[in-house]
């Protein structure tokens, strides 16, 4: 485990380079991510490369035995190539072009800019295979599925639509075109929908295709760099780095190929209740191995929007504690100083703009500490017997057509990760069509888009015993985005052993379900069911169908599937889950205190529980008999001795 | 009376024609209306027609006695006519045209469109003009009056601006463009206001002629259908539907030389208090005869939003039930199952995308029972004393100068609809500009731009002894949206017997008045009053008008006029009702619940009164002696016997 | 002191324009402004002219004693123009021309309207040279620094970087071009930023040289028409009109050269608490002498947007005796009579719609009568030995990256400006580079971009003795708009005594801190401050600083430094305004009641003590013991004698 900065050095005059590397080093920072957005630096006119600088920075970093990644810079292509070329920019239906000067906006399909970021990526790989030090590759920066109408892409659309469908017969078939008179007669007919235009006017066929799409558009990019880099250096080790933007790539194939997953972590400022763990286990889930935080959150947020509020003390050390807790075996603060120009500015980095450090630097300070201390911990690796599973295409249709106000498909995951996480279990968060040998309980929140994979596997993990969940909007869709002619959950009512009769779609009103003794609220959406032969669990207390259940279990094969037909509250959910890991025969903690996360890593034998108060007030727990106190986001590993980190 | 439904064959299988067809016949369907979307599937290519799959369907419908209507399908051109063809399109101030592959955005006035369109209403009109049980035909869906800028209907605007004023002086005059130096001196100079532009910064005269020569666009278009079928067909039954939409035509023209009005009518299926009644009332004043709905409620809507909530057990059956007591003799469906695919899979229709008929068909069934025990009551009408003034010039000048927060003009017809419907009288909505022979009582809420027949009628109205009705902003605009230069409500003052020393804006804040021995709120507009000879029937109560008539009563003729000053509470405007009811010497009921409508029909010398709670409790009132009671949303009639529908 | 009115006899039928002039003159008018949007009357047609019409207006005036003002007509060029150049009008990036036949729009940088608005303004200053009773002229209408991006501005803006900046090396070194490779490698590469583009993406350094250059374009603009029309008539009175735009221009440079500021003063009709008084102050500082209100308060608001509420009686009359006691000699009241056309008929004048005067006109009568016992004032001027900065960069600056919800340079200096007007003294607010010679306190809020002048004056100020407060997100930039590198307050740290060891941007968020004994609310913004020898005046009571200083006071040279690091409610502003004036040895009232303002004016040895009560509630104040009432919205001057106007 390991601390690493990332470091601008041509934000700064040269004589703060040597300054700044013995910091580090004395720090303890084992790590830096350079050149990711200096490609005008290292190619300030087209033909023309400057690396003495980035030499200069990587040799000062090897000195001081600091390991390097190098960004590939390709997020911001210099002003004189959008100018000579201004058809690598993004455009829209009419044609306008996306304007230069902001950031990324780039098409990654343009065979011009595919030309030029290939040359500048070369020539990086072949100054720096030789350099020791230089441990890793991060291709561009935060990669998007971008709705790009440019015309390289509309082509390019075109020519992936032909291959899916071979004729415009069942391209017809597939996106239902049959409503309002929206059959093609030709290909070039079909044009990608367009960027802020409401989503919800579009063929739902179309739209969930061109998502796919501008996925593998994205992972082509990112594959194209990295083979040239794998060409040039075959043992590169080469990630990029990501974050759950609004037209994420799926990242399990975009991973696939490379060599480890990379997080940009920008936990709250503000404590909500909620915890980035989900997407840490998310991650983590990716290629089922430990990860990289590639950027960490280092202090106010700030750029496009307001500044937000200072991180609590605690937080810069804590969350990237929590992060490694969850296997980021590395973590890379943004960034080791705020810039002092340019648009980011008050995106804070570790050091304030006046250059004198101050808490937040002290506390990277004792987060180098704390992570020597970790060291008896390095290797070790996170099993878990719960599985939670994500799928890129019920995000896509989720997103495209909102059922309902509130109703989010990374909500449904945030609420089941917090609910088993809360009773002190490893949740992995897995791709929906992954393996679940060795699983004991599987929870499947709004399979949402027909995955024959996934719902095979489903069938086979609870036949075989296993206890699954499944939730409201599973079943609805075929893989063609449109609903299937059968009775809700479709796909999984023989696994789930009831039906849903109707739907109420309630939003941000609520309503009410007994839950065993309990009375809980329930929101966004109630699936009323009937049951074929599934035990109710919970049943409606209003509205016209009070009295029909919300929730139910069935026996199927050797194992139990619950159905959850509601959006339901933290105490709910977190009920929920406590009667499954108990049909699952899995332990669990039922009195951790509210917030406090619990991870257990093991390395072969060794065993080490990582416990993280992720809340503004100290908290104690019970820990082999002795109390375990806790202060404001710090961490504890009992089996490491007693001490806090 | 009749029930029918919104079929698309085109969405299904073939296999599924006969089935549905057969459950339509078994459950009570007697109308269809079919093909209204379908013209990619009617004529596949420029010039290849395909009428057998409609053959078919119109046969399979004939076959079990159930009629059918043919919507033309010129809302949604197919795709290879708008790539052919993209002036067809409407069009931004830059040329910019609307996306194809959404639905409608066609222009009526482009000479192109009108060719194809032409064509494919011809080849339908004289393919099933011998069918029989082709008993009406629906022009276009929903026609409104686009803010389209493109060549054809800058050109055709600028046409109509030289008829209408002859010389660039006198549209000058018209438009005081005296202000901000907006004298055109070429008729080239002129341009249609622009879609989303905010219309506040424009011309008020520019904008109201622009409404009505969208308006007269297209009422022209609709005309250049109805003659083409009617050209084919001599007898053809023709209509077109309707909605209460941002661009609406003006109605009463548009149906002039139609044989029927159509609404599509969509209660809200969460109960706020309002009545769809008042929209019902005014589709039945449209040719002052019973209508048809040819959309109605059938489950949840969604598409361009969200879900909505699911409707109240009761609300599918009787939301129908409620039209047709207000005259809508055929109610349609809209629709008989949700569509799998497709933009608008989520509006749903009466059968849910299962396919298994559930809860809302069930209530379908009943309906068409209920209008079977309704038969005796066919062919009565509704008579009315109390008549509504509606006037299109008031809606488009108010909508595009909103006066305050909160003032609309469909809010005033509302809430007066509302304060006299409560008293269990018939009441009419009628053009303004309407014959008033033989009312009682004439409601003209905010006569906000000049109509001199309507000043006229109502001047004699009153003479006559009948009891007028007006409000705030009334006498406002000359015809050309200027302010008239007289003592508010200038054209009414005489009538009024008092004149609008001052006006305070009120917007969302409120004041009270004194109207009787009660202390009433008011809102939005404050018009503060002098009589000129007119009794003080309410006073303010706060700010710097207190004392000051809010409401005024003044004898005219042999009549009463009221003027109302303000923008009233429930109570206040039911009071209000009240008295002029009184004055006028009608009959009413001061004692029906909240929520229960009452419209009584008559047929000859047979009268039956339609009761109705629109609500979600259970009701009960008094009729001759005994306690009648009434579900939510069910429907009596006691002259047709002592049961609930 | 003088009262006028904006008239557009151009509105008028001819037959109107007598009478009203005759009006006038009764009611005591001495001064009209006339032409400002005639362009189209005044040149109907390309280089046809017709001043009959305003020869005819002007002599009416003239002959009834009044004098005019005639604004030039350049804001609305006429159609013809518009035409026959579409390059006039402002463009967008993509090349799209602002829609013609709004108001505005024109770019004040294209040749081609500077040709025609030249010839019309030369023709006007020809015409009316020796007109006698012509006593000034005002330039255009509300100018403001225009996002424009026609050719025209783009390649001004370059030229402009080019004399500013002599190389591309030395701009991309002032921009810190360095992050994003933003790098221009040549002049054609720069683009000014997009209106309505969210500003937060663009390079800070960008954007406020475009707004100086933008700011600067307009000053050339108005200096353009300032010197035509000086080369004809030498001896002319110019000025321009002023609001609180977006876009303002730098209101000291502009006015330096024209003969008086003047103001349009449209304060609110809703009590609220606040004050215009502010901007009557700054306007007043602009050239530090008083100044005229070319548009003046005279009915309800509304145009752009719905109508505001009605003046409460007393503010038509109040609120310009509120602006002539802050130094507005001339009042011109906007305007006679409400326009009956155009899209701003509903901003309402001085006359209703109805042309009969009402509430609105009587007081209006009443000012005309007020200003005459005014009279003895006459040439009196306001002296104050508080002075408020302004900041012109600071305002740019700090609008275009808002630091935090809430958080806005004019809150700042409203709150400051009502903390010292609430103790009775006269405030001066100033260009931040003025000299400070006379003060005995500055307030100089948010210096947020570097002014080597304003912080060498500040400096010397409190050396000398005087007392200065400094506020939180001073000495942040340097003059391009990056974060210097160094402890806040950078430039002012050493005044100061303390410097801010971290920030924390609470935006919504408040917390409290403790003053004295009371504990007062804080919210925006909170500097956590570490004193470098500077007394602590208030401490935090909450979040991870409480017991951290958020103001403290320094002695620096004779003078003494506060520094205010928070966003305090007003009684803590007030508090700390009463300990500054103790400091500072200035008389102060602190039994002023809330609203009640008073502005001392002085004439050599005579003293006039203007008294206003801003409120909707009758006030009262001991006045040389005896106790004085004031009327809501009612001035007193009790030198004058015991009358209230």
């Amino acid at each position: 485990m390991r601390i690493g900065v990332d470091y601008y050095p041509e934000h700064w005059d040269r004589a703060l380079w040597r300054q700044d590397a013995e910091l580090m080093r004395e720090t303890g920072v084992r790590v830096v991510r350079v050149a990711e957005f200096a490609w005008s630096r290292l190619e300030p006119e087209d033909g023309r490369f400057d690396f003495a600088w980035l030499d200069e920075v990587i040799e000062l970093m090897g000195e001081r035995g600091i390991d390097v990644v190098i960004g590939t810079p390709t997020s911001c292509p210099p002003l004189w190539l959008f100018e000579a070329h201004p058809e690598i920019s993004q455009a829209d239906y009419s044609g306008q072009r996306d304007l230069p000067g902001i950031r990324g906006h780039r098409c990654y399909q343009s065979p011009v800019f595919r030309e030029y970021a290939g040359r500048i990526v070369r020539r990086l790989a072949e100054r720096y295979r030789d350099v020791k030090h230089v441990i890793a590759w991060q291709i561009d920066n935060e990669v998007e599925g971008s709705f790009c109408c440019c015309d390289v892409c509309v082509g390019k659309f075109r020519e992936w639509l032909k291959r899916r469908y071979g004729t415009l017969e069942a391209m017809n078939a597939a996106f239902h075109t049959d409503v309002w008179s929206g059959d093609y007669s030709a290909w070039s007919q079909v044009f990608p929908p367009v960027k802020n235009h409401p989503m919800t006017q579009y063929n739902p066929g179309l739209i969930l295709d061109f998502q796919r799409f501008a996925s593998q558009s994205t992972e082509a990019y990112v594959a194209f760099q990295r083979e040239l880099i794998r060409s040039i250096i075959p043992g590169a080790r080469i990630t990029t780095n990501s974050w759950f933007c609004e037209h994420l790539p799926d990242l399990y194939s975009m991973y696939r190929e490379l060599d480890f997953a990379s997080y940009d972590n920008y936990p709250s400022t503000v404590p909500d209740g909620s915890s980035h763990a989900l997407h840490l286990d998310l991650m983590r889930g990716v290629k089922r191995r430990n990860f990289w935080i590639m950027e960490q959150l280092s202090g106010l947020p700030g750029c496009w929007m307001n500044m937000g509020r200072a991180p609590q003390p605690g937080m810069v050390k804590g969350y990237a504690l929590q992060a490694i807790a969850h296997g980021a075996d590395t973590v890379v603060h943004f960034r080791w100083r705020c810039a002092v120009g340019g648009a980011e500015m008050y995106w804070h980095g570790l050091i304030d703009h006046s250059n004198v450090p101050g808490r937040r630097f002290k506390e990277f300070e004792a987060l180098c500490e704390a992570v020597r201390a970790l060291a008896p911990a390095d290797g070790s690796r996170i099993e878990s017997k719960v599985a939670l599973l994500f799928g890129m295409d019920n995000e896509y249709a989720f997103r495209s057509q909102l059922q309902a106000e509130g109703m989010y498909y990374m909500r449904q995951l945030a609420d089941w990760h917090k609910a088993f996480t809360a009773l002190g279990v490893n949740v992995d968060v897995i791709d929906q069509n992954a393996d679940l040998d060795g699983y004991g309980v599987v929870v499947a929140p709004t399979m949402y888009v027909r995955s024959e994979t996934a719902a095979r596997s489903l069938h086979t993990f609870a036949e075989r015993g296993g206890t699954v969940l499944l939730t409201c909007r599973s079943g609805v869709k075929d893989v063609n985005n449109n609903c299937i002619m059968a009775p809700l959950p479709t796909d999984y009512a023989d696994m789930v052993g009831a039906h849903v009769a109707e739907y109420d779609a309630l939003g941000a009103d609520s309503a009410r379900v007994r839950f065993g003794d309990e009375v809980c609220r329930i929101t966004c959406w109630a699936d009323i069911l009937e049951s074929d032969g599934a035990e109710v669990v919970a049943t409606y207390l209003d509205g016209f169908y009070a009295g029909a259940p919300a929730v139910t279990r069935n026996r199927y094969g050797a194992g139990k599937v619950y159905y959850f037909g509601v959006y339901g509250e933290a105490a709910l959910c977190r009920g929920m889950a406590e009667r499954m890991l108990k049909d699952a025969g899995l332990a669990y903690r039922a009195d951790l205190p509210e917030g406090v996360e619990l991870v257990s890593r093991t390395n072969g034998d060794a065993r080490y529980t990582f416990i993280f108060n992720n809340g503004p007030k100290p908290a104690a727990l019970d820990w082999e008999g002795k109390t375990l106190a806790l202060s404001p986001y710090a961490l504890r590993v009992p089996e490491l001795g007693d001490f806090e980190l």
